[in-house]
């Protein structure tokens, strides 16, 4: 419809802009849809089920410091989410023999004054005897808010607040613990299949243990790069690809056009050409 | 189509104009971006890969001191960045025996009421056998804050702070602790080559420990005036080394439109005078 | 196509006083960079390398009073900056025996609280056998600061401070602590050969001692009273150094022309007048 009204000197120049926008708009909006099925598609694939656990857990304030134990099994083996009796054999460990695995961390804390002050996560990875096989700490410490940041953001994201999408005076806290450990790989001991985590919050000396609103252990089995950006910024990684999937479906639109406008212009003149020249080549 | 214009007399002069500012951004968007690629070679070229060893590190606040223990020793010497057990022999030392290395310390600190006194960092260097090779202090203080400095600069750069891209109330000290040193060199003592960094960050007597958000150590071997210029002020050399090559590759396009156009006005005239003067000699 | 303007009686005057302004800011331009180029260069001759070195030091709050050692040795006698085993000979000592030299100091403090009150340095020359051979010491008081003054500087040069190019809250004591010390020149002493300076800051009674972001020691060696002018006062000497030259050169150029005008007069109308007394002369 497009082509016949430029070839009409009557329709006007409005008509035809609003129907180039249009069909430009439904087509972009297609491919906008495309790239994202696509992109849903690639992270299942990228992202298989078996290499990414994500555990809750509740740390226990009865104890001097807050403690948790976090078993790296299947769900199967497990009463509720807890091991509660000792494992005999390695069946069941989501980490397999040889395997390297990342542990992370993610703590969602308020702004307490408990909470301003500098603590500490010690990662305890526990053998099938609950002997510990490796420790690892790491500092953590909540950003300080300025009072007129936090209303500017208030203000410039008033209704998800209200609407209770974002939340305010929460912090989360993401980062790695222990990074390309080997399952079983401490040389010079036993057995030393790592079955469980034991996640412990240190406060500072004399100072009470942190707050927190949520606690989760993320266990990552032989993360590539490309893996490792998908997981750990999932947002980043979703927008990223999309975008490219986008601009990459568009250029290959470009190009058939491009390839049919070229065939047009060089086969179209040219058997018009035929025709005029000599009937008898036809 | 420039050239055209520029011969019939009809094209108005801010057609000329236009065209002529289109090609010229043209042509310096083309030179921006190579200079850019450039200078990226440049740095891949100049700073190799094995003279530079970024270590994040962890001080542990459970000690009296917070304390951190910052191998330099290739990754598979390691177990998830720590050293489990002593090393017998020199193999996979990061700093080859004979070779000067500095030692830099970058700290990220909230502006905290601990964080205001005056804190000191010590660097331990530990030998094979984990004895301390060599000891080097430094004192860090962190800037005070002045408020209204502060809230022009919260203000001025609001959209980024709002989005996260700019941190609030954070400073990071970055500054050298250990300067040409030379791996094995005391002389009198026996092996000495240094393995580890034992970081120390020591209050003042009485005081709380200062609290950081995160801390690495920087190892450098042998980094030569223009290495260390472009490592340490790594955006002052980008802007300074990519403006200079943008001018010089406009010096260069420039001497070769002169050299053309001289070409043409002592070659064009000579041609048309020989046309005229002798027939016979062409 | 100045000269050709001035010959034709048709060009308009402002044209003349355009071209007028061009030259002579082209002519002060060079004047300028000439006498700038002059000025680095009688710098280097008048203050050459070995009358000058800064050393700075870091002084260390874990002892009762916040100390530093500044060895005044050759580079190749140091450990990263450090004084390692002690020196059996004079070898490597920057100031000569019977050299004359004085020693300053240049401090870097925060406007904080435990820097109202008023502190003293003490430098001791230590020689080579670690004896103290001679103690000077100097109180320092920073200026306090009038609030609605800072407040006026901050805003006056708001830009600069928010892109981070001017420090807020920040004072430079710069002062001599030894001056025209002899080396070796004790009477009835020994050896007495300075290779060491030990500073000390000194509180008052039961206050805190004053903390500091930098601090640095100048070692000078037999300065006359041209190079303590460039050297203590850089900025200042710079300025009124390169505005002299320019002055200087300006006054030279005026001179050549003025040599070159009085030769036309004196010498244009000799000329005519040869040819018109005698033209057998010529």
């Amino acid at each position: 419809g497009e082509e016949d009204g430029d070839e009409r000197e009557a329709t006007p120049l409005w008509q035809s802009a609003v129907l180039f926008a249009l069909a430009v708009l439904v087509i972009q909006g297609q491919v906008f849809f495309v790239s994202c099925a696509i992109n849903l598609g690639l992270r299942h694939l990228i992202l298989p089920k078996g290499i990414a656990y994500e555990k809750e857990f509740q740390p226990d304030y009865q104890q001097p410091n807050p403690v948790a134990y976090v078993p790296i099994l299947e769900d199967n083996y497990l009463t509720s989410g807890q091991l509660l009796h000792k494992l005999e054999d390695a069946r069941g460990l989501l980490v397999q023999d040889g395997s390297y695995f990342d542990v992370w961390l993610k703590l969602s804390l308020p702004y307490s004054s408990t909470n301003e002050n500098l603590f500490q996560v010690q990662v305890d990875l526990l053998a099938l005897n609950s002997t510990t096989v490796f420790t690892a700490r790491r500092a953590c410490l909540m950003r300080r808010q300025n009072s007129l940041l936090r209303h500017a953001k208030l203000v410039a994201f008033a209704p998800l607040y209200v609407l209770g999408l974002l939340k305010d005076g929460e912090e989360t806290l993401y980062f790695p613990v222990v990074s390309k450990f080997r399952q079983g790989s401490i040389t010079g001991v036993g057995d030393t299949k790592v079955s469980q985590l034991r996640v412990s919050l240190l406060p500072q000396r004399g100072r009470d243990p942190p707050e927190v609103y949520g606690a989760a252990a993320h266990v990552l089995v032989k993360l590539s790069y490309l893996q490792h950006f998908l997981y750990h910024y999932p947002v980043t990684s979703f927008v990223t690809l999309s975008c490219g999937l986008a601009v990459g479906l568009n250029v290959l639109l470009l190009g058939i056009i491009v390839a049919i406008v070229l065939a047009f212009l060089f086969g179209g003149p040219a058997l018009e050409q035929d025709d005029g020249d000599g009937e008898g080549a036809s």
